[in-house]
């Protein structure tokens, strides 16, 4: 197996690993109710089929007129209008608006035919049930919105690949689109690999751990909005990692296999993947702090990982590498921009290694009205530190170190 | 009916209103399985039951040995130790290391007695299948995680009220803990009202328009963790209304009146929650911008909202004034401070009222290193504006205005 391992070895710097996720293909498309749509990844090009309000609509509560008619009134010199109706909501009005005339309508109101604005309520004041007085002038156009003005008939309202937020449900909504095409969740399959594991039921004689891993990584999986699949603890050897990794194949779209830390169960790992048809490693190990022993390959047109055994370095690995590479198969359009970074100072000089990208645990702390990053030291075995971290800094491959107080970026967690 | 709405009418500025938080009880809380307790809210105080790893684990493949016996040792001074045995990987050790002896060790392997440090194999080299040369020296305790080096048995690994992220479920995990008591999601009832609504799969004549607030309520009320549960469109009139919330406060523990921004709905909204048994009106109007005709009741012991037609306005004060109590009462210890704010540069002047909160629709924009908040302009009538927007800042109720290039915090949609 040695020669298989050598062969393939490649450490690749970040940049270079992020670029391969255009070698895999987005997951179908599917039909979902409007209701069900949030959070999901558009399949489909939308055009606005119409415009939208599709009529002139009021903004306020008061009178639809002619706005020529206010022209100089003022609090000492009010504007006398005859009121010859009213506009009842989700109907169209049957008069028509001449100059000196005002109809009464409602914020939503539909604007009748002749009127070209609204006068407010609170600008008025009525003489009986059939005259008002306006003491302000209103310009065409004001207080209402005119019937294309939020989108016009053929305009983009969204692209493909969009994640759709709750004000694009309600634009879709607004266009009748009762079901959309967006892509189908990926599903991911998560298998452990480690004789010292047991599963979380389990209490672990003495020099056994449960299974933290499949759980950490099935809550990140569900986070990006993918479906998690437990494949189990899987021994450290050839003949069970290469049925776990042909079951997970055959019916996730991604598969993460987590654990194997030692050089032992990587070798495992790079000869299970090497043994399916048409595989490839693409990445065997990334110059990165923690996380340089992880493998990617493709196998079955699909992403199968090797992660590293150590949570904190599994988590940071999936949250800057991995989470990329789903959200592309998950139909994203710019999976790399969808991560909130916060804007902060450094607390404390950090030393770092050139040549490798090194992401540090941080802290957020507010001094007054900034932010600071303080960095969460510790061993990438401890859990602890990562319930203490709010998210990661990156430190760049050509960087030696930082000094206390330079800007960095916080990606959370 | 004026009376009554005379009567109750209180326009609050915003931290009064957020501070009625505290009149609402939070729902009660339901034992789930770890997998599904990602993104939940934790109802039980949780103290680790034992110590974590609960065994001193090795970080690195090398050897175990007694750190004294490496003293001194170098390239030129190699220190030799005599190979005694292997640690199998989640067995425990039947050999004891003593001076001068090493034993085979793999990340995450436990250490034999006597061994007190683990060199990594990179810095030994074999001699023969039982002596190798170490070139390095160790400390006590390197290249290990000791017995309780993640969690003390006895510390309180998460309190009642935190937001489940994904290493809080590996901890949950680490310890065992195959169900946790969280928070119940709380149904949050949704009635949309005006009588120019019709539902989202019919074409609206002239005058009428779609449903789209129910829908993008229903978005904002899923991505804060909460189900939605729609009550269809409700006409303008009492016993309509009364009859919608009697049904939603019957099932659910929050209610959302939308649509009625003319005021003969919102004196309907009044009216119908005043007809409840122990109801009491707590706000009637906050002095903000967009969103001043918002309504908070009590009915039941559960927040009743009558939320701003506009659904600019509505999206708004659900995301500023709304959310916090949602959080709230879906158990969340510190709901106000759940939001993320990223800070930027105002990019352009902006005047703002005294007086009252004013939120400004904000897109993002980067400008070198630097994040720039870039107002985005328009009626609050218009969904393209929150297309368009990436979220909000809040100018306070003392500032008259600010400018070009003072600092601001966006809260991200």
């Amino acid at each position: 197996m040695d020669n298989i391992v050598k062969e393939f070895f490649k450490v690749l710097d970040i940049e270079t690993v992020l670029d391969l996720v255009s070698q895999f293909p987005p997951v179908a498309a599917e039909p979902v109710g409007l209701a069900a749509a949030g959070g999901r990844i558009l399949a489909e090009d939308v055009l606005a089929p119409e415009n939208l309000p599709g009529f002139a609509r009021s903004t306020v509560d008061g009178y639809a007129l002619c706005a020529a008619s206010t022209f100089g009134a003022s609090e000492s010199g009010p504007a006398f209008f005859q009121i010859v109706g009213a506009v009842a909501m989700g109907e169209t009005s049957r008069m028509s608006v001449s100059s000196g005339q005002a109809v009464r309508i409602a914020t939503g109101g539909m604007l009748p035919p002749g009127a070209d604005s609204v006068v407010m309520i609170e600008h008025t004041e009525a003489l009986d049930d059939t005259a008002i007085e306006v003491f302000r002038s209103v310009a065409p156009g004001q207080n209402l919105i005119a019937a294309d003005e939020d989108f016009e008939r053929g305009a983009r309202i969204a692209a493909g690949g969009r994640h759709l937020r709750p004000q694009d449900i309600g634009i879709l909504a607004a266009f009748g689109r009762t079901q959309v095409h967006v892509f189908r969740r990926p599903v991911v399959g998560i298998i452990s690999t480690g004789d010292e594991l047991v599963s979380i039921d389990t209490v672990p004689a003495p020099a056994q751990v449960r299974d933290v891993n499949s759980y950490t990584l099935g809550s990140l999986v569900a986070d990006t909005g993918a479906v998690a699949k437990g494949f189990g603890i899987v021994k450290d050897d050839f003949p069970s990692l290469y049925a776990a990794c042909a079951q997970a194949l055959d019916c996730c779209d991604m598969v993460l296999i987590s654990g194997g830390s030692s050089v032992g169960v990587r070798d495992y790992t790079v000869e299970a993947i090497s043994a399916f048809a048409d595989s490839e490693i693409l990445v065997h190990g990334i110059a990165i702090s923690p996380g340089k022993p992880t493998i990617l390959a493709k196998a079955a047109q699909k992403p199968l990982w090797g992660l590293p055994g150590h949570i904190v370095s599994a988590m940071i690995v999936f949250t800057r590498v991995t989470r990329p590479f789903l959200r592309h198969i998950g139909g994203w359009s710019n999976p790399r921009a969808a991560d909130v970074a916060i804007p902060a100072r450094l607390s404390r000089n950090l030393a770092s290694v050139q040549g490798r990208t090194d992401f540090i645990r941080i802290r957020l702390l507010k001094r007054g009205t900034e932010l600071w990053a303080e960095p969460v030291l510790g061993k990438s075995g401890l859990l602890n530190t990562m319930i203490h971290a709010d998210g990661i800094i990156e430190i760049g491959k050509n960087i030696e170190g930082l000094e206390e107080g330079t800007p960095v970026e916080v990606m959370l967690f």
